[in-house]
């Protein structure tokens, strides 16, 4: 099937999707029957192009990669804003990347609201709205027979969600637990390699996994949202980020990591949700010292992985990239061909 | 969707199917729409028994568990054979159970030649057909627009199959290792514990993960008819039983075990291939001495884990069980699912 493709937002996960299918065309194209024309794009700095016949995909990389504006394309429309690119062009897939609040979802809530208004397909790797409104999200796009991918907002473009979504249909989820946040994971790590928690999270500075101010992921937001969205799509319960218990890793002295490591454990940050007997929700974000021989012990570096606690398999573990260009592009591919399996 | 299903062996997986089609009878109706009616079953040692208004399960299920026969059941027609369920019944999908030999792929095989040449899908269990026609049987369901589903030949219900065939679209799989057999990898456990061998393997035998002669496990047989599944099914590669280099555990003494735990490694029996860059594949089951934190090291008793190495995500490995009746009869469940889907 066709699809005609705007990108609202155009950062490093955009591109990374463009790449792979810039790359992947011939193979997306034979093996699926996936073909595609970018139409649009629109990014609050690098400004906006629309040509409804399609834009020259390789042309737009390198004028990105030459730090240029958008406008520097020789053909189409300039400077429509993201929601006149959603409106009024003729795509009929949204992908959503936009810099967005991780507590307000704006603006990629409205982009994907207005998206849906106007019957078009949403893939998305914002987190925020999915933190916010998934359900709602969810129930709008099933009722109006469109596509709402979000892949990318847990463990990148390993195939969480739709791992639960398409493959362990039939299964009752009782509990989860993993490594969702890289960054504390890799401080951690390191940590237990002897190093201290300022020279591992500097290191972690330099590599690009952590931020210049890294409290989102050492204190436990990141992976408290994904905490949320876990309790909200897959143990189909509601609960908003007020309800989920937390502590970070800052306190964490190279004492306390080697005196786990002389009982045979390990520190790991772990996010956690299970539904108790009375029906509510028991969430947290929590270091938690796990024996050696837990799958999720062995986790190391910037991997994440997450445990599903299941009615018919018991434990199942899936464990990959939680992060990365590519990773997270990926993980837009997926949700893409998702769609073109639905819609064909 | 409604389904007319008609089971070919009726062993212990069968039995963990219906099991769970009927506790989720209500679940599997209300949120994916997929209702069924058994019309019949055919089993070379219980009998058979058919009626084209469908069979009441909870009744034949009692009839089993009291090690009776099927026409004990007080309707239906008994004595069809297992060609003639398959061809005359007015079942439009067959559950083919039935105890095969690994190496002919026989009965199976041609009881799911059968099948697609009377137009009805296939879900099986049975790794044999798998290992010796996977290709061409998928080619053969797929010109004819039925489903053929196998969830359940490598790691029981932990849906490698599925999350390669409809979750990790779009990726390249370069290769792959694993732990592929629950039981080599129990006693390899219990001998990292403290056991011997032979210890070891009694106390699986004791468990039900071992059969009294175990050589298909112990020498590696099993996990090798699994990487000649997984290598022409998932890296597309065409190979045989006989492509497979293949060294067992019955050879180890506590004392090899013992002296990898001083360097702080594992030995694990792993399966694996890798496609070369003259395009041949090196398939091989082979015991590894891991380091403590490969992700596969820290796999302990009857668990199965697979990592794939993908162009996209770098590696990914999902953990889960390797055996038992509802864990393999789940299996059946995803892939009767997906049929479901796929013809909604």
């Amino acid at each position: 099937m066709h699809f005609k493709l705007a990108f609202i937002g155009f950062g490093v996960v955009g591109q990374g999707l463009i790449e792979i299918l810039i790359e992947k065309k011939n193979l997306l194209e034979k093996k699926y029957n996936f073909t595609y024309t970018v139409v649009a794009i629109s990014d609050l700095f690098k400004g906006s192009v629309y040509d409804k016949n399609g834009l020259d995909m390789e042309k737009i990389l390198s004028i990105i990669k030459q730090g240029k504006k958008l406008n520097e394309y020789p053909f189409g429309i300039k400077d429509m804003d993201s929601i006149s690119t959603i409106k009024d062009s003729n795509a009929d897939t949204i992908i959503e990347v936009t810099y967005t609040d991780v507590k307000t979802g704006e603006p990629a809530l409205t982009h994907i609201k207005t998206a849906f208004g106007c019957n078009k397909n949403v893939v998305s790797t914002n987190k925020g709205p999915v933190i916010k409104e998934s359900l709602n999200l969810i129930k709008i796009a099933k009722n109006k027979n469109l596509h709402y991918g979000f892949e990318g907002v847990v463990m990148a473009g390993t195939p969480v969600i739709n791992l639960f979504r398409h493959t362990l249909n039939g299964m009752i989820i009782k509990d989860f637990r993993g490594i969702l946040n890289g960054t504390t994971n890799y401080i951690l790590t390191k940590m237990e390699e002897g190093m201290s928690y300022n020279d591992a999270l500097q290191k972690a500075q330099e590599l690009g996994y952590a931020e210049a101010d890294p409290t989102g992921d050492v204190e436990g937001f990141d992976a408290l949202g994904k905490v949320v969205i876990l309790t909200n799509v897959i143990l189909g319960k509601k609960i908003s980020w007020e309800d989920v218990k937390r502590k970070g890793i800052t306190e964490f002295t190279k004492e306390d990591i080697e005196l786990a490591k002389n009982e045979g454990k390990r520190w790991k940050l772990i996010g956690s949700a299970e539904i108790k007997l009375d029906g509510t929700v028991n969430a947290k974000v929590w270091p938690e010292k796990l024996p050696i021989n837990d799958p999720l012990a062995g986790i190391s570096g910037a991997k994440n992985a997450l445990t599903f606690n299941t009615d018919e398999l018991g434990e199942v573990t899936i464990i990959g990239p939680g992060a990365g260009k590519r990773e997270t592009g990926y993980s837009l591919l997926i949700d893409l061909l998702e769609m073109n399996k639905k819609f064909s």
